[in-house]
C-alpha cells in the first residue's frame, strides 16, 4: 500500500491537482493522514517522518509557496511545542492541519470583503484565467448589490476563462468573453483589473497565470488600475535568497495536439507582474503595497522565515 | 446568370475570401471580367457600369484600403484618358487590372529584399499572425543565407500562427510556436519584431491583426525593433478626411463553438497599432517613418487622393 | 486722419482684437482699404506703400502667423504678376483679401466636416478653452445627428470656457464645467480630446491657450486620443529658421486685481504642446500627422517660405 | 441647549471649518468639552456617550482621517484603562485630548524642521494650494537664513494659493504667482515641489486638494522632486479595508456664481496622488517612501488599526 | 605614382582623416585630381575611370554617407549632362566640387544661423563629443551677443571633448568640463543639448559619437530639449533600402594601451539616437522634424534616391 | 606622537582610504587602538574621548554611513551597558569592533550567497565600478559552477573598471571592456546588471559611483533588471531627517591634468539612482525592495535612528 505523501506528491507532480490552494489542501490532508498513521515511537522518529515527507511534497512541484508555507507552519508548530507523546503530536498536526485550512478559508472571504469595496456600480471588471478568490469576490459583490459588468480573456491554452464566464453569468452578470490579445484592445471601456496570485517574491512582484504580467502592462499605458488578490501565504521566502520563482512548462500538447514535426512549443504556465504595474494587493490583511510584502511578512507571518 | 461583380462581392462579404491581398486580387479580377463582358454602348454608359461595380465592391467589406485603391486606379486611368472607344477601353481595364497585379507582386518581392537586409545572423525573430509579405521576407532572408529562429503566436481565434510555423519549417528554420498572451515572456530574447498590415491610416497607424497592438506594446517596453512590412497602397485615403477604420468583429463561433446563453463574445478581428510603437514601416519605398506616411503618398500615389 | 493700417495696428496691440482668426481677419481688412485708398503713382509706390503695412502690423503682436501669412499671400500675389495699374493692383489686393477670408471660412468647415466624423455616439469631449473651429466642430456633429457629452474647462485667467459651455448648452448639448485643474480627475471618463491652435512650429508642436499642455499630458498618461483642429496656415515659417514661438504675456490684473506689493504676477497667455503628444492635425487638408508639417506645407502653401 | 459635539458636527458639515488640522482641532475640543459636562454615572454610559459623540462626528464629513484617529485615540485610551470613576475618565479625555493637540503642533514643527533640510540656497519651490504645514517648512528654512522662490498657483475656485502668496511675501520669500494651469510652462524652472494632504491610503497615495496629481504628473515628466508634508495620522485605516477616499464635492456656486441653465458643474475638492509620483513623504518619522506607509503605521501607531 | 584616389582612400581607411565632413572633402579632392590628370579618350572611358574611383572611395570606410553623397552628385552631374569633350567634362567635375564645397560650407554657416537664435540668454547648453557644426552654431550665437554657459563631456575615449572645451574658452564662453557617465547628474541644470551628427538613416535615426543616445535618454527623462545639428546630405540613402548604418569598431588601444591578455575591449565609435528622442534636426532647410527627413530629401536633393 | 584617530581620519579626508567598506575598517580600526590606549580613569572620561572619536571621524569625509552606523554602534553598546570598569569598556569596544568586521564580512558572504543565485548560466552581466561585493558575488557564482559572461565599464576618471576586468579575468570569466557611454549600446545583450553602493536614503535611493544612474535609466529603457548589493548598514539615518547624501567632489586633475586655464571642472564621485529603478537590493536579509528600507533597518538595526 502506498502512503498518503507519495499518492499526493504524485498527484500534483501529474498535475492532477492544480491551482496553488487545491495543491496546499492536498498536502495537507495527506500529511494529516500520515500524521494519523504514524507509527512512530517519539517525537524524533516522528518529525524525522514529517520531514521526509516535506522532502517529498516540497519535490513534487517547483514553487508552490502555499503548499510549502503550510508544511513549513505545521512542522514549526511540533518541533517549537514541548510536548512529546506521539499521539498527541499527531492530534497537533490534525489541528494545525484544520486550522490552516480554516484560516485559508477565513482569507478569502476577507479578501472578498475587502476587495467588493473596491467595486463600485456600472463598473467594468477585467479579469485574466480563473481564481476562486477573484470570483468570491465578485460574488460578494454581487451579494451586496453592486451592478457590473465582467470581461474575460479565455486564457489560453486550457481556456480557465470559460469557468470565469460561467461563474459570472450564473451570478446574473453582464459578460463578455474575448481572446487573450484582445485584451489591450479593450481596456479603455474597463474600470479595474482583477487578478489572482500563484506566488509573492520579496521584491513583491506576482507570479500568475501567463498573460497576467501583458494585462498588467496594458492597464497601465491607459491607466486603469490593476489589483491582485492574494492571501498572504502565497509569499514565497525562497525568493528572498535568491531563487527564482521557477516557472512551469507544461505539456505541448495544450497548444497543439498535432503539431508538424521539428516545431519546439514552448508553454509556461506562468509570468511574473513586477509590482510597479500592481497598485495593491488585496490580502487577508487589507490592501497593501507589494513594495512592502517582506515586512508585512515579517510582522504577520515571521516562522516563513525561519 | 450572376454578373461577376455580385459574385465577387459575395465572396467577399461572407469572408470566402481573406487578406487584404486575396481581396483585392478577386475584386480586380471580377473587374477585369466584367469589362470584358460588357455591352456598353459608349463610355458614358461603360464609365456607368463601372462606378456601379465600384460601389457593389466597396460595400462588400468595412474596410480593404488596397482593393478599393485598386478600384479606384482603374476607373481614373479611365477617367483621364481620351479614348472613347468600348473595346479599347475595356483593354485598359485589362492592361491595367494586369499592372496593379504585377505592381503588387513586385512590391512584395521589393518589400523582401529590403527587409531581408535587416535581419542578422542569429537574430530571433517575433511574428504575429500569418502574412505572406513577412514569409515572403523571411524566404527571401533564408535564401540570402542569413541563419535565424522565428518565434511565432498561434493568433487566435483562428490560429493563422500555425500557417507561419509550418512555412518556417519548411523553409528550415528553427521555429518556436507560443499562445499570443507569452509574446511578453518572450520578449527579452527577440531581436526584432516585425508584422504585416491591412490598412494605414493618414496619421501613420497600422490596423493588423488583433494583438498586434499589445506585441508592439511589449517590445517597446523592452526596446526592441518593431516593423510593419506592408504595401503603400494599403494607406486608406478615407482616414484622411475623418473615417476612423473599421474594425470588423467575426463570428463569435470562431472563439467559443458552443458558448453559455447570454454570453457576449467580442470577436474584433483587428486593432490599431499607433504610429509612435513602430520604427518603421517596409514598403516598396524602402523603409520610412510613418509619421511621414500622408506625404509620401502624395508624392507617390496622388490619385488615391482623388 | 489715421491710417487704416495704424488703427488696425493699435487694435491688435491693445488686445482690443483677440484670436488668431479675428487679428487676421482685421489686418487683411486693413490692407485692403489702403490699397483701395492708395495715391502711389506706380507699382513701385504701391509696394512699398504695402511693405510699410506689413511692417507696422507685423509688429503690432510678437507671433500671429495666420495674419502674417496672410498678408504674405497678399504681398506675394501682387510681386509675382505681371500688371503695372495701380488701380488694378489694388483690385488685386481685394481680390486675394476676398480669396483668403472665403478659404479661411472654407478651411473651417473643412475641418468641421472632417473632424464631425471622429465623434462617435455617445462619446464625451473633453475641450480646454474657446475656439470657435471647435466648436464649429460640434455643431456639426450634432448636426450630423450625433449624441455626445462635452467637458469644458473653464480656462483661467479669462474664463474663455463659459463661452464654450453656453455654445454647447444651445446646442443641446450635455455640457458639464470643471476647474482647470480638475482635467487630469475627469479623464478617464473621456473619449476624445479637442482643441483649437494658435501657431504650429516646424517641429510639428502647437501652441494654445495655457494649460493645453497639461490636458495633452493628463490624455497621454491615460491613452485618450488627443487631436488638434487649426487651419495649415497658421503654421509659422518664423519657427523654421530657428525663431522660438513667442509666448506673449498679459496682464497681470488678469488673474488678481489687487494683488499684495511685491508679488510677481506671470501670465503667459499659452504654452507649447509637442508634437508626441498630439494624435493629428485636423486642418482643410485631412487628418496629418504633426511630424510632416513643414512637408506640407511645402506641398500646399509654397509661398510661406519665400 | 445644543450639546457640543452636534455643534461641532455641524460647523464640519457645513465647511465652516475647513483643513483636516481644523477639523480635528474642532472635533477633539467639542470631545474634551462633551466630557467635562457629562453626567454619566459610570465607565459604561460615559463610553456609550462617546460612541454616540463619535458617530456623529465621523457622519459630518466623508474623511476626515486625522479628525478620525484622534477620536480613536482617546476612545482608545479610555477602553484600554482600568480606571473607572467617571470624573478621572473626563479627565483622561481632557489629556489625551491636549496631548494630541500638542503632538499635532509638535509633528508639525519636527516636519518643518526635516523638510526645511530638503531646501538649498538658490532653490525654487513650486507649491498648490495653502498648507499651514507647507507654510511652516518654508518659514523654517527662511529662519534658517536659507534664499529660496515660491511659485504658487492660484488653486481654484478658492484661490487659498493667494493666502500662500501673502505668507510667502511677508516672510520676505520672492514670490511668483500663477494661474493652475500654467504649472507646467514654469516645472523646468522648478528644483522641488511640495505640498500638503488631507488623507494617506493604505497604498500609499495622497489625497489633496484639486490639481495635486496634475502638478505631480508635471513634475515626474521633468524629474523634478515632489515631497508631500504630513502628519502620519492622515492615514485613513478605512483604505486599507476596501474602502475608497470619498472625494469631497463642494457647491458649484465656488465655481460659477450664476451659471447658464442646465450646465452641470462639477467641483471635486481633492483629486488623488499615486505612491509613484511621490519621491517621499515628510512626517513626523522623517522622510519615508509612501510605499511603506502601513508597515510605518503598524510600528509607530498601531491603534489606528484597532 | 599612386594614382590620387588610393592615396585618399588609404588615407581615410586608416583613420587619418576623420569626421564625415574631413572624409567628404579628401574624396571630393581626390577626384578632382582624378579629372584632372585624366587620360581618358571619350566620355565613356571617364565615367568608367570615375566609377571605379567611386567604388574605391565607398569602400574605404564603412559608412560616409556625406562623403558617398558627393561623389554620387559629382557622378550623376555626368551622367545628366549631354557634353560628350572630355577636357570640357573635367572641368564639370571641377566645378561641381567646388559647388559642393562651397554648399557644405555655406550649410554650415546658414545651420549655425539658425540653430543660434535657438539659445537664449543665460543657457546652459551640453554638447558631447566635439563637431565643428556645434561651435560653429556656438561662435555665431556668441558673437550675436548672447552670454550663456557650456558644459562639454570628455568624450571617452579620445578625449575630443578637450577640443571643444578648448574653442569654447577661447570664444570666452564659461565652461564646464565633466566625465560622459555624468551627464545625467548634471542634466537638471541644461536648458538646451546640442549634439553633432555622422549619418541619418531614412527612419529618421540620427548616428553620432558613441554616448550620443545616453544623453539624448537622460535629456527625454529630465524633459531637456535635445537637438541635432547637421547638413541633409548626411541622409544615407541606403538605410531606405535596407541596409543598417554599420558601427565603426575602432582601435581597442584608444582604450586600454595594455590590457590584460584576453580581455575583449570593445569600441564602437557610433551609436544611434532614435528620432523620437530628437527635438528637431537643424539643417540648411531649417529645423525640421526627423520624422519627415525621407520626404525633404525627396524634395531638396532627390538625386540621392538614383 | 599622533593620537590612532588623527591619523585615521587624516587617511581618510585625503583618500588614502577608499571604498565605504575600506574606510570603517580603518575608522574601527582606531577606535579600537584608541580604546586599548586610553588614560581615562572612568566611564564618564572614556565616553567623553569617544564622543570626541566619533566628531573627528565624522568630520574627516562628508557621508559615510558604513562608519559612522559602525562608531555609533560601538558607543551605543558603551552607553547601552552597565559596567563601568575602564578596562573592561575597553575590551567591550574591542569586541564590538572585531564583532562589526566579523559581520560585515559575514554580510558580505551571505550577500554573495543569495546574489550568485540571481545568476542563470549564459547570463550577460553588466556592471559599473568596481566593487568587492560584487566581485565577491560573481566568484561565488563561479565557485557554484555558474557560466557567464561580464561587461565592465571603464568608469572614469579612475579607471575602476579595470580592476574589475582583470579579477574576472582571473576567475577565468570572458570579459568585455568599454567606455562608460557605450553602456547603452550594449544593454540589450545584457541579462542582468548587478553594483554596488556607496550609501542608501531612507526614501530607498541609492548612492554609488557617478554613471551607476545612467546605467540604471539605460537598463529600465530595456527592460533589464537592475540590482543592487549592499549591507544594509550603508543605510544612512541622517537622510531620514532630511539631510541629503553630499555627493563628494574629487579632485579635477583626475579628469584633466593639465587643462586650460578658466576651464571649471567638475568631478562628482557619486549619483543618486532613484529606488524606482532598482529591481531589488540585495542585502544580508536577503532581496528586498528598496521601497521598504525604513521599516527593513527599524526592525533589524534599530539603534541606527537612536
Amino acid at each position: 500500500m502506498q502512503d498518503p505523501i507519495s499518492i499526493a506528491a504524485e498527484k500534483i507532480r501529474k498535475l492532477e491537482v492544480q491551482g496553488a490552494r487545491n495543491v496546499a489542501i492536498t498536502a495537507i490532508t495527506a500529511t494529516e493522514t500520515l500524521a494519523n498513521q504514524t507509527k512512530a515511537r517519539n517525537k524524533k522518529e516522528f518529525l524525522k517522518e514529517l520531514m521526509k515527507a516535506k522532502e517529498t511534497l516540497f519535490a513534487s512541484r517547483e514553487t508552490e509557496p502555499l503548499m510549502r508555507n503550510a508544511i513549513r507552519l505545521i512542522i514549526n508548530q511540533l518541533e517549537k511545542g514541548t510536548e512529546k507523546n506521539v499521539g498527541r503530536l499527531a492530534e497537533t498536526v490534525s489541528t494545525a492541519s484544520g486550522q490552516f485550512l480554516k484560516d485559508l478559508e477565513n482569507s478569502k472571504e476577507r479578501i472578498a470583503d475587502i476587495g467588493a469595496r473596491r467595486i463600485k456600480n456600472h463598473f467594468t471588471i477585467l479579469t485574466h484565467c480563473h481564481s476562486s478568490t477573484v470570483t468570491c469576490l465578485l460574488k460578494k459583490a454581487r451579494k451586496d448589490g453592486k451592478v457590473f459588468e465582467v470581461i474575460c480573456s479565455e486564457t489560453r491554452p486550457v481556456f480557465q476563462g470559460r469557468t470565469t464566464a460561467k461563474e459570472m453569468l450564473e451570478l446574473g452578470v453582464k459578460t463578455t468573453f474575448i481572446v487573450d490579445s484582445a485584451m489591450r484592445f479593450f481596456m479603455n471601456h474597463v474600470d479595474l483589473v482583477i487578478v489572482g496570485a500563484d506566488a509573492i517574491t520579496s521584491e513583491g512582484n506576482v507570479i500568475n497565470k501567463i498573460g497576467t504580467s501583458m494585462v498588467a502592462l496594458a492597464a497601465q499605458e491607459a491607466r486603469i488600475p490593476f489589483y491582485v488578490v492574494s492571501e498572504l501565504l502565497k509569499f514565497d521566502p525562497a525568493t528572498m535568497y535568491g531563487d527564482y520563482e521557477k516557472i512551469e512548462e507544461r505539456d505541448p500538447a495544450e497548444i497543439w495536439k498535432e503539431p508538424p514535426t521539428n516545431l519546439i512549443i514552448r508553454n509556461p504556465a506562468f509570468d511574473v507582474t513586477r509590482r510597479d504595474f500592481i497598485h495593491g494587493i488585496i490580502c487577508e490583511e487589507g490592501i497593501i503595497s507589494p513594495h512592502s510584502i517582506t515586512e508585512v511578512m515579517h510582522r504577520k507571518y515571521p516562522w516563513v522565515f525561519e
